[in-house]
């Protein structure tokens, strides 16, 4: 295999994850590795920036700011969700991809990653199909992450161990609270947990039953699967009877006999023109509190869930570490269009290794929870998904603290010169 | 001083926090150096328990779970929400009365020492004169708890501490997030704490900002100064024309300008006819989503926060184990009447001891934040916040993880033989 001479870039795409850092620490890492890889950039705010040549120079930064993002939550290069949409917007898709390789050329790219999930897997897809075709010497590898764990291929994704370690712990905790005050009256509380179509991070928190069914969560709805309510506030009755409480851990996706997110408020809607989901959690409780009578409280986790670097998986970041390694390594091998993918070689010991995956067969595919990981009542996951999830979470990163709290590394982002005329 | 030989009895009451069991362990451990105290016994969910004769045998739990409580949230014997209310039902008050010392007899309990907020400093400071006035040799001591920070002549309540800390490390997280995905679109994260009267718990997560103006959160809005729209709305709009992205924290008690509580649902009250509270957060977000067109989520932590022993600050622990010793030593010597409160020697370093105060001039007195503490605007706490609540977040509870999780305490909670008919 030749040695490709030039220049890396690295940038993340799309919702932050607690360990999103911990892969472009492995990609600079890896990448420091090898000679011929001269500059190593970053990216801002994703494609968005580097639209704009927004780069940075990631050579400039100390050693211990990029050990550091093993460590720190969010995208330490910023993200974005900008889109280059080839079949609803097909003039503005080429006039960008254009653009992309002039940046791409004019800084001597020669190695692209692109962290993110399923809309950058397409992203990188596509930039890889658009330089064979330009025949400009480039290998640009995918990096898995999110905390949806729905990208196909891997066996699960980086950002999801965390994620779910992170909402276990909550809902013990809210548990422990809620089952210390509930006296004969009984109460409820509704946890809302991020997922919008697919229920892994909902699913999730059974881990925190620890195997006791005694223990909360005792309900988990899951968007995949219709709310009935009738089966539902007989659960929610029944639970309260035995142990009285309840805790329901709802993903805010979650939808209702017709089809319709019970927790969409159809005033907002996203960049996408998703109506904004601020109440699944909220609606749940107006009909638990109305139905049975029932003190009835809610907590929205929200962003918090997916940026609690402060009690990440170990497991998970070094997951992470390792696409980010292996993503370079493809590239170096002379390998381009692929995602490192999680292996699991066994789950009793735990053991995984990395493969690769042509991000042809990646993007835009949903993998979504086996139905039969789920119980028949589909409120809640059985042995199987237990068997599945437990190792993901196991391990605690270890985070540096300062006057109490976390000690996270903001980069110095040094920004690179600009070569080029703004973008028009 | 004559020996008082008897048994003692502890119970929890009100809002649980993630100390609460730091205090019983330090009434537990002090009360085992005291030859003449015989039993340890809990009361099962406070006042509400013990009127059933709900008690347990604490000598009987494993010196390893009384050690664990010192890192496990909520209430381990229970609490509860229930007031003896002289005032309002003075006839249901008296039968409570006089079954409470039917059982503090049947069980020769001539220690009582109860831990908890405002409310539950008031009970026991009645149980302290009913003893006085029945000629019934008893030693009643509070033990102060409250993640609201409202209990007058402490230097601040146990409890107060975790839930600022953990809030904090939220807030930087969820900031770093959401910075991170701001491109020129601008956006706006809403977070909603708890604090319903008093701003303590709001003011906190100033913390967060480590001293830097431009850090994360860029404006909190206490429930003591009623909301000003058009100033939050132009501070909003600078915020994010400057750092691309504005964290606002706000308690939930957040009022308008004409007195009413902005996230009250008046539809929805609680067992004091209270309105539940259940989105100072989304109320404000619709403001902002409304009137500047701005990109706004929001977070709302309920439960979550007082409980999350996983993150909790030693010095907190350290301070509520202290405080349950201490009220138990007091006993011992001879003092009924009392509630340890917190003193503090100084602030950098921090030094603090424990003092004595008369619960006769604790209960039903709410501490507020001093208003020359917070900006002109009303909007952020000043330096002379941040040097009183900057000691109280140090340190980190060591908590031991099973299976990635953290490992809990739950006590065994022996019965103890009931001697009387059930209540009327």
């Amino acid at each position: 295999m030749a040695e490709l001479i030039g220049n890396l870039l690295v940038a993340q795409s799309g919702g932050p994850t607690a360990v999103i850092n911990a892969s472009v620490a492995g990609v600079i890492t890896e990448a420091g590795r090898h000679d011929f890889i001269e500059n190593i950039y970053g990216g801002l705010n994703g494609i968005y920036g580097i639209l704009n040549e927004d780069l940075v120079d990631l050579n400039d930064e100390k050693a211990k700011s990029i050990e550091g993002l093993r460590h720190t939550p969010a995208a330490a290069l910023g993200t974005c969700r900008y889109k280059i949409d080839f079949k609803k917007k097909a003039a503005k898709a080429a006039q960008d991809m254009d653009r992309l390789f002039e940046v791409f050329a004019a800084h001597n790219i020669r190695y692209f990653f692109y962290a993110g999930g399923n809309d950058s897997q397409d992203t990188a897809h596509k930039i890889h199909e658009e330089a064979v075709k330009r025949g400009y010497d480039m290998r640009v590898n995918g990096v898995p992450k999110t905390i949806d764990n729905d990208l196909p291929h891997t066996d699960h994704c980086p950002g999801y161990g965390s994620v779910v370690k992170y909402n276990c712990a909550t809902v013990m905790e809210v548990g422990l609270d809620v089952g210390s005050m509930a006296t004969d009256d009984g109460s409820c509380c509704i946890v809302e947990v991020m997922g919008r179509a697919a229920g892994w991070i909902a699913a999730g928190t059974v881990l925190a039953k620890q195997g006791n069914p005694a223990n909360p969560p005792h309900i988990i709805l899951l968007p995949e699967i219709a709310l009935d309510e009738v089966a539902f506030l007989d659960k929610v009755k029944a639970t309260v009877a035995e142990q009285k409480y309840c805790i329901v851990v709802v993903g805010e996706g979650l939808k209702n006999a017709a089809g319709e997110e019970i927790g969409a408020d159809k005033s907002r809607l996203d960049a996408f023109g998703h109506a904004v989901l601020s109440g699944a959690a909220d609606a749940l409780a107006t009909i638990v509190q109305g139905k049975l009578n029932l003190k009835t409280r809610t907590v929205k986790l929200g962003y918090a869930q997916r940026a609690a670097a402060h009690f990440a998986s170990q497991t998970d970041a070094d997951e992470a570490y390792a696409c980010g390694q292996a993503a370079v390594r493809a590239a170096v091998d002379g390998k381009s269009g692929f995602m490192p993918k999680i292996v699991r070689l066994s789950s009793n010991p735990y053991k995984w290794t990395i493969g690769l995956h042509p991000l042809s067969e990646v993007a835009n595919v949903e993998h979504f929870i086996p139905r039969d990981w789920i119980s028949e009542d589909g409120m809640m996951p059985n042995e199987k998904f237990v068997e599945y999830a437990a190792p993901l979470i196991v391990g605690e990163v270890k985070v540096p603290t300062l006057n109490g709290l976390p000690h996270y590394v903001v980069l110095e982002k040094s920004p690179v010169d600009k070569l080029l005329a703004p973008r028009a």
